[in-house]
């Protein structure tokens, strides 16, 4: 029998869990309410990994590790939590307690770390040495992977493309920072750009949804679709915005594949073709070349996936 | 005896040969001319490598390997040239000649990755597990290391860092883009903002250099040391600009360090100074927390202790 890995993806209010396989193919999955306090947290996830390997039918001696993705700021290397975002937890050696008691090695990643990780074991990224993930939600998220392997540098932080820097003047970021690529290219960001257009008295069909404050990025690409000019605008300038950071990710890493997930980029080909006639625009042609842009694979298994993978030392295998 | 290694760094006119231990510590170096056919230069290398083992006193049994930086378009992986930059050289397997020949295991890689990998190995960047290194001379060159490993990318052109764009109506770049940092932070780019403020009509002392031609980046630095405003401009937007395209890398691969060499480092706190500051003020404070500057420590041996540290495996040791 092949050894099976456990993931759980620890979001603000559910933890998703997985059984995995060598190969990073998911067996079997689950989903349970994440406790606000830390203890009853450390408790949960260490019950619901041994009852999600129950469910999966395997035996816990076929359990080679468990990984956790975790929204916040972690010591990785220590598998400590420090804080994080959603959650009241605080200041917990979540690796030293889960590993003594369920004994089996335990690693913690970030959130978008562990999601870059599912896609580049056996998503859109299977077989690929070098590729950067994409996440665009309400922000811009990033993973870098060389070599098969995630990039933390020192402190952890690699991978937040989303504070590039794209437009001098731009909107004000949550970072602090102004034009950053999130204030465009994000969900939030289109819907920022469709509204001020609106408010400067430009014609668009999105009105009654900017009015009714019900607007989302999923709206533009339907406006898009019927030649809507604010959201054929906005959609080129959050594509444009994006394929620069690309441009720029490619003479420094050079990677074979760029995989774009989160929410905006389930518009597919309405995203996708502008993005990659920018991204050829933008791009030297020698380090574009062979360049491809993919849709992210596994939808919201990946995280979990990746998590289960942070013990798997899949990136040694075939 | 403990190993050791031999690296050749590979030049247009002469090739430089050194033995490092495993340390990356250099015991004995030579110089000898590059011959332009590649089939003399294949026996060249293989007859210095042998003689300066010799030379350092050590036996060929006790070195362990043999590495190659070389500049132009290679086959990393295979160990093949493809074409290079100043010399003929061309199609050549030269790691499968060099292993029958010396019958030792050779690797090969660009220069400024050599570089890099000897900063990283045993100079400014020892024991740093993250940090890039930046060439500034005729042009900026980039390396990349992530958990101690060398970037490549797909295609091998990772860390082609002088390739950021910068300015957005910049002057056009030797690689046909507009605004490479490379325009404006590399000797070639200052001296060129000098001599477009001279046209201009702006008054500096370097108005003399300027006419006879004989203009270059220590003229500009030593002006800025009496004030010379046009000098100090220059210098500002020089490391301004290389100070934004640091931040960029920092939230991508949040390195420890940036390690900074070639001919324009030489200028020491005189470049140093205006780019710390400039670099505080465009990154974000939680990537730019501990992050050093420093100048390159390995000065032209960089590249042929890092070449000989291809085979080392030294990412691997304590």
């Amino acid at each position: 029998m092949g050894k099976r890995f456990i993931g759980i993806d620890v979001g603000g209010t559910t933890m998703k869990l997985g059984v995995v396989d060598e190969r990073g193919r998911l067996l079997h999955k689950a989903e349970t309410p994440t406790p606000s306090d830390g203890q009853a947290g450390l408790s949960q996830m260490a019950f619901q990994a041994r009852r999600i390997a129950g469910e999966a039918g395997i035996s816990w001696e076929q359990v080679a590790g468990l990984g956790l993705g975790l929204p916040g700021f972690l010591d990785i290397p220590a598998g400590k939590i420090i804080r994080l975002t959603n959650l009241p937890w605080e200041n917990m050696p979540v690796k030293d307690h889960l590993e003594a008691e369920l004994n089996i090695p335990v690693a913690i990643d970030n959130d978008a770390n562990v999601a870059a990780l599912g896609e580049a074991w056996s998503g859109a990224g299977a077989g690929l040495q070098d590729l950067v993930c994409i996440t665009l939600g309400t922000g811009v998220g990033g993973g870098v992977i060389t070599g098969r392997r995630l990039v933390h540098g020192v402190s952890g932080l690699a991978g937040e493309i989303g504070h590039i820097r794209v437009e001098e003047d731009g909107a004000l970021c949550g970072c602090g920072q102004r034009g950053c690529v999130e204030t465009v290219s994000s969900a939030t960001g289109m819907v920022r750009l469709v509204k001020e257009a609106v408010a400067e008295g430009r014609k668009s069909q999105l009105e009654v949804q900017v009015r009714e404050g019900t607007i989302s990025a999923r709206d533009i690409f339907e406006a898009a679709d019927k030649e809507d000019p604010v959201a054929l605008t906005v959609i080129d300038r959050a594509t444009d915005a994006l394929a620069k950071v690309m441009s720029i990710l490619s003479v420094v890493l050079n990677p074979a594949a760029f995989i774009i997930g989160g929410g905006v980029s389930r518009a597919k080909e309405r995203l996708f073709s502008p993005l990659r006639r920018a991204y050829a625009r933008h791009t030297l042609a020698h380090a574009a070349a062979g360049v491809r842009i993919l849709p992210a694979e596994l939808g919201n298994d990946a995280g979990l996936i990746g998590a289960a993978g942070l013990t798997a030392k899949w990136e040694t295998l075939g």
